[in-house]
């Protein structure tokens, strides 16, 4: 059973990181700098809670049990979840939003692509079906950072400070966790490479400078979480843990 | 049973109320502006969730059927909640935390002055014991309103500013609800008096105006509160309502 353990771990990583990104992006509901793009975002959101869905139903059968995409969701705590840390932190302004967006959006875009060759029939079903939406959230996002970065001295000031804030969060995307094997799942080197060259065109576009590498933050795929975390999952999971089992 | 019944109540109102504005001043340990002053509100915060637990302990025993503090305080939900609305806001800047701290602790003072002559003398003893906190509580809160309603032209703004904020959640406190009956209870009548006397005298030395006395919130008395009170519950409850009947 070694390969379903990586299996339904990979898929719990895959709907961990989304769930997390999609509540953190709900944060903005109402929010939003105009009406227009509140609402462009909450559906953005929507788009990941229902890709993390769709992982989380199959991590369920995988499991069986008596497990289901709820009890993945709502019954684990911060330990059991392996979000990658970049979708965890806050959200910070509205350009610090879109930038995070567009880092974790254009790694799943190449991530994605070769998940619809995975020898995981139902892995790359669900690759394929996310691809439509996140190609969209590709160039929303990578719209917001062009306009921001490329606008006036202070919202460029400000996507740069963004940048140092996110950037050492963006290399744990590509440092594979034990149960990320190439069996099903993607080669990382190759996401990373496409993944570079297109944030460099953007933030060229942007008139933003790339940070230097240096020291990146990990941890998240292995369940080791910043503190903020815990303060997502006690919001996210209170319904459920106040009425075990309540449904509509 | 109905003496009873609104004894308990009434101790859940004193209790949550302490409790809520507790977790409240908690969020600031770590995060005061200077060390001694962090350390003195987390010595506050200590204090109220001591009281919280007096209050909770004597609900618990007229509730009985295992009720214990960690029942009351943890299982729990909004609606159950009756702590007043001014304690559940959030904190602000240091100058509306002191300044709803002086409010709090004002009226507890002048509340509690007549509680430890009440009819029921377990709510007598719980008064007299929080009296000498409460005592240090007003001096501390009072000095650090008139400090910065008496400091620099910024400093005084921002306190008229939290006033501002503030004043319509202070109205709650004196409208008796329905459990808060005067045969072991307060005059609430005396207690406003005695409290405008004192809060105009302190905003006079800190060169604060008295705000016009307007249109007053309420409901968290009663279990309607406002939409912050669900978060800091879903944020408090999470450990019990994670692990259910956890102990050390």
């Amino acid at each position: 059973m070694i390969m379903n353990d990586s299996l339904f771990h990979y898929c719990l990583f895959l709907a961990d990181s989304t769930l997390i990104l999609g509540h953190r992006n709900s944060e903005w509901c109402g929010h939003g700098p105009v009406l227009e793009q509140d609402i462009a975002l909450t559906n953005i959101a929507l788009d990941l809670i229902g890709q993390s869905r769709n992982f989380y139903q199959y991590a369920a059968s995988i499991q069986g049990n008596g497990a289901t995409e709820d009890t993945l969701a709502y019954l684990r705590d911060e330990r059991a979840y392996s979000n990658c840390l970049l979708v965890e932190l806050p959200n910070g302004h509205w350009g610090q939003t879109v930038l995070r967006q567009f880092f974790f959006s254009t790694y799943q875009y190449y991530l994605f692509q070769q998940l619809i060759n995975s020898t995981d029939q139902q892995l790359a079903a669900i690759a394929e079906k996310s691809l439509k939406e996140v190609t969209y959230h590709v160039r929303w996002s990578s719209e917001w950072v062009i306009r921001l970065g490329d606008g006036t001295e202070e919202s460029n000031q400000k996507m740069e400070e963004s940048l140092e804030n996110l950037w050492s969060y963006t290399g744990e995307l590509f440092v594979p966790a034990v149960y990320e094997t190439p069996g099903f799942g993607a080669d990382l080197a190759i996401v990373q490479t496409q993944w570079l060259q297109k944030v460099v065109a953007v933030l060229e576009e942007a008139t933003l400078s790339l940070p230097q590498q240096g020291w990146m933050q990990k941890g998240g795929k292995e369940g080791i979480h910043t503190e903020h975390l815990g303060y997502i999952l006690a919001e996210m999971q209170s319904l459920q843990r106040t009425y075990p089992g309540a449904t509509w």
